[in-house]
């Protein structure tokens, strides 16, 4: 069943299209039938942690968008939740866990191929600005964008970041400067495992999507590149030219998100741990927070100082 | 509907699972049936021909898996059935031309970027040499392997073979030596256009399925690269390793096969040329053939000697 | 004529078969002998400055290792001493700016191909730690290593650095903890034109020489690999695997150390322009001096509090 | 000392500048000096042989450009007089097997790391056609240009050709047609050890020097690329852009000369057998000459059939 407020004809057309038996206005059409097991929130930022807690509390598995909620306390609310019910799974979206390419520089990390971690890197920028007015109303670039890749450092280290120092600027479009965001940013994160992850973000590689990471260590290191529409390469008098990136999150993340519903479904399935979980989606979002507060402050924050205040 | 003489339990079950609604043992039934309106022919070889001649009597499309059959005559048949059928599409089963890299390829060409085309050079090897068994009903390497190769310089070229020089030996499987085939082969050809092309086959690559292709021309040079399951490399003290290529057929062309029949069915729903066609067919064919009796004779033998004979 | 205070004869025999007539003890024998237009200065750091200062003093145009001083006050002394002689070239050691494949990125940077810099990205670590005893006295990594990654931000920013973080650790060998200093490092610059700039250093990789930069803007991106003894690539079950980069800065700088001498060669003879100048010199000591008072004061540090404090 | 019978004061100047003490039109002088040991041989192809055995009889090592002589009976006639001098070191100057990359690609069959050869594919385009007067007294493109590609099939596979098939055409330049030549052209051989392997030959690569090989066993693949400029990547809205390969080569084989004449140096020196020698020239000129015969009568033609009539 799929529900929208919004709901239209249209909307109703694509979802029988799409094999949907049901559409509604109202989500609790879903929480409310015994048939259904599971549910996705991909609602608005503010009506994840709500309807979270209600879904939990209708005994529903929950997989739920990035971010959880802006403010860490309502994340713990629906922690609580989850605590009164075991049974159930909870997924937070972050997606890029299931991309080819980061899974096996991942699986490098794990396979001790890396050895201890040292250095992490990690490069994401979007193709494109996002319009001013929805910059107003993202929670800024750490919580929109860059929490994807705090989530990336974390899963790619093996433990949480212990504080955070951001450098940014608006090098690309005035509007976002005066939507009181910054379009360009540098992060650098100190692990709790004494590892070093430099992220760097760009809200606009007119080359398209860039997405890479870098882990170093003791043994060796481990990196991605971007996927490309081919593997072709042609050479003339002016170079050897392959093509670029494939353009954004929808043609680079597919098969991932097709992935990451699969690994939702196994783990209701086999009563296996649903990954990345509730504590993954908390921590992203101390590591935004603790940026937002590093840059205003000019200074490192530690996630300890989020932790304590929210 | 699904029509298999050997259908089962197992198979009709399988069919009801991916959406077909009927299966049969008869394909007769399909002919019949004035609902279809076209046909996907995936039998053994020897039935390609009759049952496309039947298929296209019925007022059916037609796409059929490729060798269209292993004698230019049968081809010519289904050909003359054709041209009492103006209407109907016919598309022949060469998979490749719809792989993102070879596209990729071919597109330089046609956009110019390679300029008059001098020199192709195609590899295409196998994981693993098929069982004795098949060897011996395969028509042989030239006609089951290398003529998805043979299609490929064509498609790549834009023009057809005039002359074809086969070297071959067996290297790798004694069995398929003492079933008449062989196992390691290079083929040269010379195209209608003056230029050169040289294909290299191997039915065992122990790194996975390798499939390249190079196009070399007045203005520069065309090469795509094989896909790996990702873009990570590991880089260690004993050197800077990447993924081995995807391991066969089913890995590689995944995204091709599905190109491929939407192709089939856009060119039916536009009345658009049905491509790769019955004259594709038939050429890769003889270029097969050709190559057959090169490697008996020991002699470059031209394409016309063969479609004489046929 | 070769001038060092501990020659001994093995030295002086080395020096003649290099072509190198005279040999000495005393480097005033080279500043007063009128035949010499120019000097090498290779000696230790704290000797950089005041033979500088002789040397041009005595109307030698000199070539000088990095760093010129460690304190910006002696850097300063050989400013003044220059200006006094408009005539005489200084160039500073900064050998990487010489490397073909840096010099390929910065020509893409000043060609115009990476638009307005936004982003700077500079990996340099090296195989091997150095040895504790060396570390006590190097003035520490941002100093003696880092130094070279701060020159090749300016170089690629084409500006100055106006604010430095460092964050560090020691994660390689405790011994050089104990020596005073870390051995990995991340350090955010903020350049004068927005950019903002990271670099990772590691004092050792497995692997080998890891020197790469990436320089990210509004019309694109160019970066560098490393460069390898061959391009062979042997492809196995394993992987695909090609060679790791050369061993360390002899094998990898080896063609930059001639270009840089020939640079310097090539300004006196046609009265150009030194670079990298005493300017340079200067604002890389200034970088390591900020990143070093960052690391301890743990927040953000400003060129010109290091420049006003010294 | 330098012999040339065109010995001018232009000549004799460089020679001087390079550290050669003496400098003659006769190159008798030198076989005439005691205090030298060892001659290198860079004359017109037709005075190789003569000199070579004028030199051997003056005790001299000598180092021979290739192609010792277009007449497999003269190249026996210098064996037979190297048979008298078994204290002599004869090099032939494929100076290609002194390539960083072929070197590499080499050490990986030799290490075992492919496996029995199966397939060799070499690749290998001037920039630029020579001019047709050259061409008509170059021996044709087979003994002038592929020569150096049958020498590296030899040094691949480790053992000798047995049969060569030569298709080609003239696709660039038609004068080079009418001097009785061809451009573009594909060479087929069957080794000893069952080894099939390709050539492609190409008198004009827009892109540059192309100079690559490719050997396919049973364990897997070793392949080398080109070298270029740097490794620098500039990544735009147009796509992904690397440098083209080196023009041509004196850029790509520039330290190959050098290590090929240190080897030969280190021959005498150590008393090593000097690789490649006499019998790699003339095995090379049995192929080429193969090559011209196949062309010429459109057939596969044996080695033997040239060893026989030579």
């Amino acid at each position: 069943m799929l529900a929208d407020p919004f709901m239209t004809e249209e909307t109703a057309a694509w979802a029988k299209a799409m094999g949907v038996k049901n559409v509604t206005k109202d989500y609790h059409d879903i929480l409310a039938s015994p048939e259904i097991d599971a549910v996705l929130i991909c609602s608005s930022t503010n009506t994840h942690a709500p309807i979270s807690m209600e879904a939990i509390e209708a005994g529903k598995h929950v997989f739920c968008e990035k971010p959880v909620d802006l403010e860490p306390a309502n994340i713990r609310k629906v922690m609580d939740a989850l605590e009164k019910h075991p049974e159930l799974k909870y997924q937070v979206g972050f997606n890029r866990r299931f991309d080819h390419n980061f899974e096996a520089v991942r699986k490098a990390v794990t396979d001790g191929r890396v050895g201890d971690v040292q250095i992490i890197r990690v490069t994401s920028r979007d193709p494109e600005p996002p319009a001013s007015a929805y910059v107003k109303v993202s929670g800024g670039i750490f919580l929109d964008m860059t929490i994807h890749d705090f989530d990336m450092v974390r899963y790619l280290a093996g433990c949480d970041a212990v504080e955070v120092y951001a450098e940014a600027g608006v090098l690309i479009d005035p509007a976002i400067g005066e939507a009181g965001d910054v379009d360009t940013a540098a992060v650098t994160l100190k692990m709790a495992n004494g590892a070093i992850a430099v992220i760097d973000n760009s809200r606009k590689a007119v080359y398209g999507y860039d997405q890479r990471a870098e882990v170093f260590g003791s043994k060796g290191m481990a990196a991605n590149g971007n996927d490309a529409p081919s593997s072709a390469v042609v050479t003339t008098a002016e170079g050897v030219t392959g093509e670029k990136p494939l353009y954004f999150f929808l043609e680079r993340y597919m098969d991932a998100y097709a992935k990451e519903i699969g690994s939702f479904v196994h783990a209701i399935e086999t009563d296996a741990e649903a990954e990345p979980g509730i504590e993954d989606g908390l921590q992203a979002v101390l590591m935004g927070l603790a940026a937002k507060k590093s840059l205003r402050e000019h200074r490192p924050v530690k996630i300890t100082e989020i932790a304590e205040d929210n």
